[in-house]
């Protein structure tokens, strides 16, 4: 079965069966042990790993970067579009043909949609999407399953409630994706009118038989055992006075949590977080996004360790 | 002979025999096969290559640290004078300075011209142009006689024409240079009047007694067995209408091509590319420019191995 | 006594004793001496260390990096808070808590006061202060006494010269502090009124008994055993014109050392400079300041290694 990963391009989460998607969370698994043992097998020793973020990122970026030299390999790169030759007006695919021949495997990371893909039918080396667009971010959701799997024990029966912009969020939408892999009890979205999930992704989700409905934060968070929360940008209100209204409708704080939640409820976020998740609920039993991208190192250094092992 | 090697500056091509390159060319021909059959050796284990770019580079930059990573070194270094001391006035020989007492050698690129010969006399370790003002970029200029050379057999012989900015662009004029090591056929410039080659340019070429003329780029594409071909900014025109009114005379298209090429004939650049080749040629066997992007890692992996060996 | 070092954090030099600094530097010197010999054992291989440069920094950033790679561990990081989520809101604590969980160390540096005692609070990793604040850059004063001490011989009984910016300036306060952990002769602070150190600062050399004095330059100089200059910033003085005006009286030249040092007199400065110490005196015998530079790779090792090893 591991011959399906070997070279493998990783474009979007729905490229991935659920039953692949087990095998890397148990990858993950022994990865975070061997971590966690201070024993880990350089089994990348000599390989170069290409970071093409031509967006900026800390949390992917370094995530990568670090899953990659744990297992052995080095890294070569960019951080930024800045100083780079696409700013004196180089495309996309001359940069990527480069890597290519430099680099063992390629992870991108891009505003525009369809980049990786691009990117994936130009190199000749597997190209992993470190996000790109406003739906793609396949390893971030792979690294949300793999929290929910490891703190609630299972991913399938739960209730997710899913909040902040689900239209333009690519982790969100990515996060609402991987689902349609298992069978959740139901989702719940909470989200401003114009920022609602995108027509073919409800689709998706009737096609896997997943219930979903819309509700307003308080009623989901009392009903939920997993609560995705993410940002709301301000620039996606034509009136900026707008947002400024409705805001306070999307932030969690200790005492809604104290007041609505489940004690079980474990709430996750992408990162980085602004204000949508105030400070307080950092140090309660339902915080699970420090856990969350703590969890990055391990589940890409499966994925790395699975694509080029 | 690899005495020669050690321990040696790079500033200019000049400052090469044809015999010290193709000694080069040897150790980059067995470079790139170990590279190929995934047994590099670690031969520089332990070493730390400073990489000082004052002005961004992508190509140059990654490339060189791919060489240095794949012998088993490592970097250290930034990508920009953005964020580095010298945006708070400190002078380049100081910066130059540090970095001969961190590292084992320094490769430096600078728009201003000479910097790397000071960055020379400063340091005691060696150090590698990796581009400099407006007619130095040694290692550029190697790998692309190396192209040439494996792509055509051999340099001697052959008619090159050159296109573009063969005034202010390092790597033409480098080039050049490089050719007066060799004994082409002929060398034909294609450039607007303004951007011709600079008289002492002109002069070695008489002096190594290679014949040289100016032709419009149709019939140098016509005579030609390598096509050279570099970016004209648009910035080196007084009037920004000229350039608009001459750049379709510095285009290199398919259908030009199709119609007055050779069949064997190799078209190179040192990339990056705005429009001055346009992207229909890149799946024809003229196109050379990817294999000579390419060719940079074994060619510096040569050179580094050489000079730290 | 090495159980003292492991897993520590370094915030202020003011963390430490006499018998530890001197403990420190003497590895620092087993380490100076391996370099030299090309033979540094690969103590952290396998680590990794975060490089979280919220602040820009070429020296301290590269001799940390440098000092690292040299022991075989490996690095992450920025080196600006550009192109990192920071720029997207997210706060140095959210920051420091991803690091934490990705690397075995972290060295921070910031502008804001106190935000290494912040990281260092978050984090269950070690954190060095790679400098925060106006006051706190605990790694360059061990640098600058380990200098000190080398060309020297000791570090007591002398007489220190400090000279620039003491108020704000987070190298030269440093060194003051560290000086209170020895018994120098005297210290001699030369600086604009309103540039003099902080009463706290003045208080803790009363308390270690340490005389001080103001002087002016010329003076300062003919009496010193040690002359440790800093950048004076224009931006410090309400009126511009008055800089200018003053500025002469704090620069360091050849030709006021010929007229006035010892002929023992080290010159030292943690760079970077503009023009507070001419370039006239680079090659002089008083000339100190690039040794102290390059200390900084195995001072940087000695102490990664004591709290790592």
């Amino acid at each position: 079965m591991e011959g399906n990963w070997r070279g493998r391009d990783v474009i979007s989460i729905l490229d991935f069966t659920r039953e692949e998607l087990e095998e890397l969370f148990k990858h993950a698994e022994s990865m975070k042990k061997s971590l966690e043992e201070g024993r880990v097998e350089k089994k990348l020793k000599g390989r170069i790993i290409a970071l093409a973020f031509f967006e900026p990122s800390t949390r992917t970026r370094l995530s990568f970067e670090t899953a990659a030299k744990r297992l052995g390999a080095d890294t070569i790169g960019f951080s930024s579009g800045f100083s780079t030759s696409v700013e004196k007006g180089e495309t996309i695919a001359d940069t990527i043909r480069m890597l290519d021949s430099y680099a063992d495997a390629i992870v991108i990371r891009s505003k525009y949609e369809g980049s990786a893909l691009l990117a994936a039918e130009i190199a000749g080396k597997p190209v992993i999407n470190g996000g790109d667009g406003k739906q793609h971010h396949p390893t971030q959701a792979m690294i949300d399953l793999y929290t929910v799997r490891e703190l609630k024990g299972r991913i399938d029966g739960l209730v997710y409630a899913i909040v902040g912009d689900l239209r333009y969020g690519r982790a969100a939408t990515s996060f609402i994706l991987a689902l349609t892999r298992y069978q959740p009890e139901s989702v719940i979205f909470v989200s401003p009118p114009q920022l609602k999930p995108r027509p073919e992704v409800l689709m998706l989700l009737e096609e896997a038989g997943i219930r979903y409905s819309y509700a307003r934060l308080e009623d989901a968070v009392e009903a939920a055992d997993v609560l995705y929360v993410t940002r709301i940008q301000k620039e996606r209100f034509p009136d900026p006075a707008e947002y400024e209204k409705v805001k306070g409708s999307y932030r969690v704080t200790r005492s809604l949590l104290e007041e609505k939640a489940k004690r079980e409820l474990k709430v996750l976020h992408p990162l980085p977080r602004v204000d949508e998740i105030t400070h307080d609920v950092d140090d309660t039993e339902w915080q699970a996004y420090f856990t969350q991208a703590a969890n990055g190192v391990p589940v890409r250094m499966a994925l790395l360790s699975l694509i080029l092992g």
